[in-house]
């Protein structure tokens, strides 16, 4: 764990040159803007540690696997999405010095993430070898306004000495992954060109052959006056524009450079460039100053919907604002292709490529903090995979339509390669089927069902029906071979979150079929007929139903994560050595599968998704059992554990899961954020205040909280839309004020009792009237 | 499954050119020495289906491994023994046409592996475009006298037509690996040099650095004339002398190829090019004939000691016999650093390293067909590694000395690089260690015992002792996560055999301890010191031994496989339609791992190697339980059901398995023969005749033998070593004949009967006094 960014409740700010942090702090102060994005690497050259990314939604290149023994079923590549042209760097040559921080003597150093703005600022000041003093500010933004363009500003001033500058700035295509499984470079270029008004690149991936065309226009004025380019430079992937140019001290010269990004998914081929041409034309038209005003108003948006702010911590008001601000650069939702990779575009790691992730944590984030289309993209995104997820599941020997989506997936196809993993973790099915519910819960939009919803829901069912088989031993059905969300357990038999969530597609599929056959019998007909549905389908999922095997500890009260768990030897995580954690850093791998430990909410992943079925006392057992020995070492463990604290009023508890879920990266808890952020996980936090602490739920069409505030904290509040209305909710010492700024009146139900939310109502409960958990 | 090898008792004989099986061919026809060996590959040029392959034992490569995400433990490399620079390759051009087999009109063609000589011959007859026709005829071996030794001779006669003829004949050093992991060459070269007199080359491995020196002399002779070298190729990795002459119809040229390799295992650097030029010298002196002379008499004292005569069935006799014959090419014993790769010196896959095939399957074919040095050398292979092993358990979290020796090695260090394998399947550990007490019960020499054994079973049970836990909820020991040796189950918990396996050696362990208390205390006492051992251990292991946890189904009277084994679906392999099989072909991994399917003895494995322990209907139930849902998708497999079958007078199931066994390869039963020879099962199949049909068993010091005669065989009959006891036991239908040319009494038991047989005694026992099983 680290703690060297400055707190702040707008601003993420390193003060400090750690060029031993660097890689990290790339990953925090990364900008984007859903479709397209990058890690804060500096402008200039630089030989120290650094990841350089710049990525681009949506393009991925399929690389091969690789796999020590082949097997039926792997899949052939693993897809990702892959670093693309370079388009902020430049070389700075100084007095014949070139520029790069780790070779100068770097005197004052800030970052700074304005989140408020989305705009990266970056300031240096350095003393070079011939005692030249320069300062160094740039600006940089990934425009939310117009998503295929981006800017920077790039200011040299000489602070002490003359110095004779040559600037060239320019765009590299000539780049690589770092995760390139052998070595390849995924580029080709199709097209270059470069001349004194602009610059520009296309690319195409190979295999999958997507063009990318970058086009720069810049601009260096000095003393107000521009400089003209100088010698222009046109190889191979790289093309640029050199400046020449002399400053005294005092005097300083300012690059604006302006790029657009265009990829062959949204535009003709043909088309490509003549649009490139055009997009840059009108956004360096605007100029930097007007690009930022926009980007601030652009923002102003976004947090008018989606801000939380708490009162009276700072590190926590910062960590939550980071957290929305990393899920907006993330996913905008506009794209019903695209969807939310696990770093998103701050680094390599998980290939940018699709999770459960988006189903179990993101969905409820984008539903509350933003229109229901959004959501209903997200759900979209699987509808369309429905028939490559029929097919994963053929490869694997199912029959009769059912669908198997990938744990891992770009394209709807499996990318994954390791078989406990693919094959076995396929409660990923689960939260698919249980995203559409809960989709449907909060807005109340069963035409979603009827026009997507279903199909998905009948392709899981039948997995789930010939997943399972009946155990004449125990005379029930057991479902065998799988690996549950705590994946520090593999291939096991009978995982209570599994079993229990295939029983519950099955029920909800049943009982969507069931609603459909009054509400609306035409469209259903359609719907079975297409699937070649037969009824006795449905009796098969209601026998599965009822005489399903869920493993237990009767004596206890407990529900089992697996068949033969309680022969584990059972040590809470409290006793083992610090030095020994994180296990997956320290202990081999066979070590961690037979130990008791816990990577993340496996059991307690159900009770949580489906609550509503538990008592408190029961939900209280699991939670007694589980928790003390998880080990939270995947970032999604702690939300959903400060969530279930809350609930059994383990108020500490609910607290320091937050802090640990919300800065996460700030703070580097698990020393992997050099790798990217843990985006998915994110919206994770945002469900730690607004389900945990607010204690928000859905139910019978109406909108519950059982609110608790921190004692940390003076007051939090947040802003959610439900079914038309655009509630403002705050808690402080005093109580609840909830305020609906939206076009319809909802019910609300604060600590169990019902009141009427009127459009543009408002309404103060005070705290005395708490009803404990 | 194929049957075009025709059938005979002492050749291997393909009689067409069949293009298509060239693979196969060059697998089965592939001729050794033990220190070295080839697949059968043309020496002229072939553009067809081809897997080029000379092997020198010992000389490896640790390939990097290709594993998706990386996890502590998993081992850095994957070695493998490397193909190594070709020395029977030449160019043939006639008339200006390069021979070519699959570009000229083939129009006779024969392969022939001559057993009983070890020589392998090949004639060919081809018409070129141009109407010529030719005559090829090539013979070659690797010397079983002179290790370091192979020759070839490569006959060309002009049938019809004026032959101009170009030969180059030379030393190719620029080999690759099919199997390379990053598509990386494996040699770099050290030196070459090339005259009229010979040509070498002296290659060296990346990374390991060891160096092979190649030197050839050859001499083409023509109407009993020698016929100049013309040009002398030398260049990088290659160099060669070529031949210019014509050839009338009728007339005849013959190039003698004499090769020698060395290693710098086997030789100091300064010395190897000396060594080499000596060596080649008083080899090329004797000449070809004399040499092909030398090897029939070499091979025929092997044969005199493991042969296995059957009359009757000449299908069976020559697959015995090319089983034999295979293990005595792969491995011959003398040095202790070699051990038996699964596909010998046959092809590439498995990478010529070692797994516990050695010890379950090789030795007891070693131990009884020649000295008892040979099987000592192999354990001492095991006793080398014994501190990478403890090393190799430090890894996954083990100590005090644990030792956990590897699933695939080949210098003591792991390198196999599936988590399911190496770190679960430690079963191994039990073969190791029951292969002492194999060898001991065997040969009597207890010596091996006090000066290597215990410190190896020491490591082993250290290493049982701490991967079994307590299990709270059982009151008894478990051993979680492993995988047995039915691979087609991984990390499942309590695997039958694995539990009782362990158990044996912790009770193996201390019974040898107590026994060298009274017997050698003082050598005991040291061993025990430098092990730091303490007789807590020993208590402990104790404790395990009386509480190990067996999972069993008391009722139907079996043992369970593992936990949770009956909640399967059981449905016997004849149920399976032939169109899915073989089910590792044809099934998906996930499939495969939650169906009832064994892909070779493991509860069975058990029975077999504890019979002692178990009365005939506990085995006949298991049997009859699990021999159904057994795939035998391992060559490793029907040989032990074999086994067990004979014991339990099942004959014609013991037969049908012997054949599976003994012609897995030259019927190419699995499909697979083109990877190379099923070298390790080749032991299993002479087990089959000796252990099966024979029944040898040793008890209490003496050769039992419960002898049944396969229906179509009219006699079988084969010799081992025993305690000096040098028998020869044939079964006929009269009964059975023993013979002992030893210098040794022993005792025999047949059919429950002793009898004292001494030495240079003959006994004959009709067969009327059979006692059924």
């Amino acid at each position: 764990m680290k703690d060297y960014i400055v707190k702040d409740p707008w601003q993420i700010i390193e003060d400090q040159f750690r060029p031993e942090y660097n890689e990290i702090s790339e990953s925090i102060f990364s900008i984007g803007n859903g479709r397209m994005g990058q890690r804060a690497n500096f402008e200039e050259d630089y030989s120290g540690k650094s990841l350089s990314g710049s990525y681009v939604a949506g393009v991925y290149y399929p690389d091969k696997t690789r796999v020590g023994w082949w097997k039926n079923g792997y899949p052939e590549y693993f897809a990702k999405v892959i670093n693309s042209t370079n388009w902020i760097g430049l070389h700075l040559t100084v007095n014949g010095i070139l520029l790069d921080l780790a070779q100068v003597t770097v005197k004052k150093f800030e970052r700074r993430l304005d989140m408020k703005a989305g705009v990266l600022h970056r300031t240096v000041g350095i003393t070079l070898s011939d005692g030249t003093q320069l300062a160094i500010t740039s600006r940089r933004l990934y425009s939310v306004v117009e998503s295929q363009s981006a800017a920077l500003s790039y200011q040299i001033r000489v602070v002490q000495g003359t110095a004779h500058i040559l600037l060239e700035s320019g765009l590299d295509g000539d780049i690589s992954n770092r995760d390139s499984n052998y070595d390849e470079k995924f580029w080709d270029e199709v097209a270059r060109s470069a001349n004194e008004e602009h610059i520009s690149l296309q690319l195409k991936t190979k295999k999958t052959g997507f063009d990318v065309h970058t086009r720069v226009t810049q601009q260096l004025v000095h003393d107000g006056q521009s400089i003209a380019v100088g010698e222009v430079i046109d190889r191979e992937k790289y093309v640029a524009q050199q400046y020449e140019f002399t400053l005294e001290s005092g005097q300083e010269a300012t690059l604006s450079k302006y790029a657009v990004i265009l990829t062959s998914e949204n535009h003709s081929l043909a088309d490509l460039s003549a649009h490139a041409e055009t997009l840059l034309q009108s956004v360096a038209d605007k100029g930097l100053e007007k690009l930022i005003n926009e980007q601030a108003a652009g923002w102003a948006k976004i947090w008018q919907d989606s801000d939380i702010q708490i009162e009276g911590d700072v590190a926590a008001q910062q960590a939550i604002r980071f957290n929305i601000f990393q899920l907006y650069q993330t996913y905008t939702g506009e794209d019903d292709r695209l969807n939310i990779g696990p770093k998103g575009f701050t680094g390599e790691k998980y290939g940018g490529v699709t999770y459960w992730d988006t189903e179990a944590y993101c969905i409820p984030f984008y539903m509350a903090t933003t229109k229901p289309e959004i959501a209903r993209n997200l759900l979209i995104y699987r509808y369309k995979h429905l028939q490559k997820a029929i097919e994963n599941a053929a490869k694997l020997g199912f029959k009769d339509g059912a669908a198997l989506f990938p744990m891992v997936t770009i394209n709807g196809e499996e990318c994954h390669n390791e078989w406990e993993i693919t094959f076995e973790e396929i409660h990923r099915n689960g939260a698919i089927a249980f995203a559409i519910y809960n989709y449907v819960r909060y807005t109340g939009d069963v035409s979603y069902l009827q026009e997507y919803g279903l199909e998905v829901l009948l392709g899981i069912a039948r997995f789930w029906a010939q997943r399972v088989n009946w155990s004449e031993a125990k005379q029930q059905y057991v479902m065998l071979g799988v690996t549950g969300p705590n994946e520090y357990e593999n291939n096991v038999n009978n995982n209570w979150y599994t079993n229990r969530i295939a029983a519950w597609c099955l029920q909800y599929t049943s009982e969507v079929i069931d609603q459909f056959a009054s509400s609306n019998p035409d469209r259903l007909q359609h719907i079975l007929h297409t699937a070649s549905f037969v009824t006795a389908e449905k009796e098969k999922w209601q026998h599965i139903v009822a005489n399903m095997y869920y493993p237990e500890d009767a004596e206890g009260g407990i529900y089992l994560q697996q068949d033969g768990f309680l022969d584990k030897e059972l040590i809470p995580v409290s006793e083992l050595p610090v030095s020994e954690r994180p296990l997956n850093q320290k202990w081999s791998w066979d070590r961690i599968l037979r130990s008791c430990y816990i990577k993340q909410a496996d059991v307690l992943q159900g009770l949580y998704f489906l609550e509503d079925h538990y008592d408190l006392d029961t939900i209280r057992r699991n939670y007694d059992f589980y928790e003390p020995m998880t080990v939270h070492e995947s970032s999604l463990s702690p939300c959903v554990h400060a969530i279930i604290a809350a609930k059994l009023g383990k108020e500490d508890k609910a607290y320091e899961f937050y802090l640990r879920t919300s800065r996460l990266d700030l703070d580097d808890y698990n020393n992997d954020t050099e790798d990217g952020l843990h985006i998915t996980s994110m919206a994770g936090t945002w469900m730690t205040i607004v389900e945990g602490f607010a204690g928000m739920r859905i139910r019978d069409g109406k909108v519950h909280f059982q609110p608790i505030l921190p004692t940390k904290w003076d007051s939090y509040s947040f802003r959610i839309t439900f079914r038309g209305a655009d509630l403002q909710i705050k808690l402080d010492h005093e109580g609840v004020h909830v305020n609906n700024s939206g076009n319809q009146d909802v019910q609300v139900v604060l600590w169990d009792t019902q009141y009427a939310m009127l459009s543009n109502g408002t309404l103060d409960v005070p705290y005395a009237v708490t009803s404990k958990a």
